[in-house]
């Protein structure tokens, strides 16, 4: 099976997601990484792609030029990666768009709402696939989780406690010089949203995922801890599913302790399902009466759907987000496949819109 | 040291709760049971007093007659555990106290505001000690929270994440036949809360009893999952703090897998603490940049008050409840004491009407 | 119901397990402390009857002039705990069985196997009975466990895992003036066993209990760790069982980090079950090819019997130590009752001798 | 940084270990697989080679014959990963080690004693580098242990718990049709040594490795419990170390309910650690009298060396094997590195010598 031809836009030197959408790529061999441009400073740019060991020819300054001259080379570029700030991500996200390559873009979808519906017009237009890496997704379990569901094994869903917590923003890094601070939270960079852009909107979107439902209406109380921040640091909100489900979500990064503490617990009329994201290869059953069960990934009672290793070794955070690779590149090769879309994403930019909303109005119930 | 007269009301065979207190009464030898109007129902009483080896003399059919008998008697009682029903917590708590007997009272306080507000003014006008049973105060972990916060290891507190979650609710039981599930479902005998009321208020006691800090206002959504019941069953809010903290509590009877889910997590500018209460001897403390600690009852940087065995010598429930009788005859012997007072009764009260307020109103953020 | 009339040997002021086994006596309200020999000094005995509010004419400096004077007496004990250190229980139990007072004492049964065997002859030429107080096999979860092996939902038992491991002991405690440590690392007054006697026992006692098998053979390897101790601080060994189980035993009183940690893993044809003293309310049972299950105390797919109060309300030691007295209570009124007897005792003094034996001879195996 | 040129001698289609091979050279982008002889049926290479990748002119049936062409070739293979069964570990070894081609070598080193002194007077001839692949010594935790260790974190080390359980050969899967199950039970393929050659070796290895000390002596009691299997699949035994420790070793492929259950408890005069694979981004560090610290990877006292992500984001399985992997490249590169050698290699077969000895002797103790 021949690789797919790979590009990035962003992920230069230092970039934590850079790094981890390239292993994710690599995993399971279905990409191959030929282009970047992978900063905006241009010699960054190449220093980045000669570590990588890109060909210099391949490697460029600015994102708009590598889109034209790599959809004329005869091996030019099939599918893009975009793990640049959320700005970036639409007016990136376009220029390979419009010229036929599939974009594999990270989220949250963009930092405007205007943005998002500019962008789905322009993935809707498109022949070319757009797959936006809510990489919680692909984790075995979430999808086994997703699986019981929709089989009834819980009945009617009645409760949803969503929580993503970390704790890396307990000071004021963002004045330190930490870059990745200093971006995620500046509204001009990140959007109207501060942990529930960067967090809260996976746990918004894995809550969904997971059970089938969207959220209907929720009502929300952000803020932000550390003085002088100027997005939200932690936020609490309760939440009204299309389904009939209830539930809460809270998202921090002031929590000291939490390092990367995404967890979702789900009940219904017949039974629990509960999962962490830091040991993510369990996932908690508990019908209504009987035994508690542990399922684990590969095991009994657990999928090996999207494993690579028999259970007891454990898979983590990169095998799930490269299922999301892989998933991509059976989609591009025509197969039927399981990722997250743009709508996915224009579902997690109108959970941000409605939180601002309804914080800024003391909590009122804001319809999605 | 002579061991304290103790009359008790409820508690006939069959009732849970009865059983606990006598045991927590007994564990440090402080109290012998002497007397009690343990049931309404005179054949009950007398049965559940002659299985309890109460003299029958001393075995009595109503609470008035008992207060009114017991404190002529030269080795009347001396305290009395009330553990009815919430509507009858009132009525019985101040014909004994009007009578100088102390009050060792379950919660919540009462089924009414009203009730509560008049049972404050009766302990106010009593030189007896009214002791309300938040029973979970009573672990040794939580009072070593409450100290390292008062201490500020923690900072000044920003988050607080309580949850109660049972799942015994899950199926109507209210409609087959099961007592218990009964009275607790229904608002004449259990007030305007159900799930808040019987665990939620627990929650919420814990929260500002470990912190320090009083809920100034709360936004609820109170929900009756099971078709047909009166009171909620699930209920979700956010929290807001009088020092500044804010908060989400989770209460529900209807979570399968979740038995005594009772979990407490407080973030600070300066480090964490987590505490669950079915592994109760244990204490998470997460400095913030230093590594996670586990702090074991009796053991190294855990507490040894309140604890009768050491470190690796699971403590329950049965001890924690203990230590709120043994609190109570200290009290009862005029030496210093940490316990429940009237007013962290009315508190709870006030929590109960605050809830079923704001939810009427949508969430509406609603004064304590 | 009422009361049984209960003595105590040993347990003055500071002593652990003295203040245990009174806790444990009172936790049901089938025993009434009435008379002791607390101390063999004087004032000390005094003191400590004072201290429990024992009439001042049932405080004994000497266990025999109690057991002399109390069967004599019309509401003179009927049961006495013996709860010295190991080299005083023959002698002082011997008075007791002899004037047909029944004996609960602690482990192990005696210092030397002489001493064990004369106690054995005792004990079978009384109508006392003689109850051994091997605690731990009173946890529900351990009864559970027992029960469901019984029931063949192992299948044929293969493989046991036993360890008991505490820290306690890791620095030269017993020099330090500290009076636990100074008994329990003498042999004149512990036996020759030291880890093993004091916890190995245990352990061993529990392996047999749940299994329903005897250890046939041991090779074992004891070892003193810390510089100038008389009695091993830590010992290994392999076990055959007469039912064709094989095991391995740890225990050790020098492993930093271990508050209590006796554990229990068997695993058999068909499933396996795992158990930890310090989380005693939950039992993993893995039947093979099926999903993991954890049982939990009280709720499903575990045990109410000798329980106290539901699921998800932790029990812990003193619930499980009470249970053992509760079934002495049962066994005394001649009910049915399962209790750890003297031949129990027996088999953990051959136990003791056969590790010493073997590691003697450089861990030849060694029939107990 | 141009790839390092890999081949590959079994590992075809089906076969778990060759994926992961393949998988954790991919993962830091240091190998590129460009040759191989997957299998020894002819029509199974091809077809293996095709599903890979593979150019059809480097697709071998035969290893010797990969070696040869390969060392001519302008562009050939700079290093073999060998993964077929143990007894043909040697043979194609040689061949590679003989014409400077590094050698990366699943374990354990041979089938026999004999195969592995000649394997090792190879290595030592060779200019190129042998690598033994005991992946477990490359999780970030466990050279984060050793390292502490070495540090003195610990003191002395006195008592050594390694165990490694598994289920899967519970029932006799070798009768079966499985692949895996009948070689890895079959003597002429996997040498004398069942569960102890397949993972007790693993365990042998991490406890040196992290202890920094040589077992010295052992006394082992080896079973088969699965009527009819050839090889041990459960094994006990005693550990001596040329430090003073002493230890216990488990290893088990009939314990229901373990799945890869390889975890490692360390203790010193001054603290112990434990980790568990099955868990592998935590460790325990309990510094006596001190509270027990959650030492976790990337974060707060835990490594950052060999991690690619931050704290909270497992690591699992295929990471920790690809920083062997990465080590080789390193090694092969010219720069410092650690990973196990030929040297672990023998080890390991004295170990398996010992054990299988120690057991015929009926446990008597055995140098290694």
């Amino acid at each position: 099976m021949s690789r797919i031809r790979l590009g990035m836009v962003g992920g230069g030197n230092d970039a934590f997601i850079g790094a981890v959408h390239r292993i994710a790529a690599r995993m399971d061999d279905r990409f191959e990484l030929v282009a970047g441009a992978l900063s905006s400073t241009p010699e960054k740019a190449m220093e980045s792609g000669k570590a990588l060991g890109l060909d210099p020819d391949r490697t460029y300054a600015d994102f708009t030029e590598m889109a034209k001259r790599e959809v004329r080379l005869k091996n030019g570029i099939e599918a893009v990666a975009i793990v640049t700030p959320n700005h970036v991500h639409a007016v990136a996200a376009k220029e390979f768009l419009k010229r036929g390559i599939h974009v594999i873009c990270d989220k949250p979808l963009t930092a405007t709402m205007a943005d998002a519906r500019k962008l789905v017009k322009a993935a809707e237009a498109s022949k070319a696939l757009f797959i936006l890496t809510h990489n919680y997704t692909g984790y075995p379990m979430i999808r086994h989780a997703k699986q019981m569901i929709a089989d009834g094994e819980l009945g009617e869903i009645r409760v949803v406690q969503a929580e993503y917590a970390q704790d890396w923003l307990t000071q004021p890094l963002e004045t330190e010089g930490q870059k990745q601070a200093a971006w995620r939270t500046d509204p001009e960079r990140s959007g109207a949203g501060g942990s529930i852009g960067d967090i809260g909107t996976h746990a918004h979107n894995l809550a969904c995922f997971v059970t089938g439902q969207k959220v209907e209406s929720l009502s929300a109380d952000l803020h932000a801890f550390v003085p002088g921040r100027q997005l939200d640091d932690n936020a609490h909100m309760m939440l009204r599913f299309d389904g009939g489900a209830r539930g809460m979500l809270w998202s921090s990064q002031v929590a000291p302790g939490n390092e990367n503490g995404l967890r979702l617990r789900i009940y219904g009329e017949k039974g629990g399902l509960e999962w962490a994201q830091e040991d993510p290869n369990y996932l908690w059953f508990t019908p209504f009466g009987e035994p508690k069960q542990k399922l684990t990934r590969g095991g009994a009672g657990g999928p090996t759907d999207g494993t690579r290793i028999p259970a007891g070794h454990p898979e983590g955070y990169l095998e799930g987000f490269a299922n999301i690779y892989t998933e991509a590149a059976n989609a591009i090769a025509g197969k039927p496949a399981v990722y997250p879309t743009i709508h996915d994403g224009l579902d997690g930019m109108k959970f941000i819109d409605a939180c601002v909303k309804s914080s800024g109005r003391n909590g009122a119930w804001v319809k999605l």
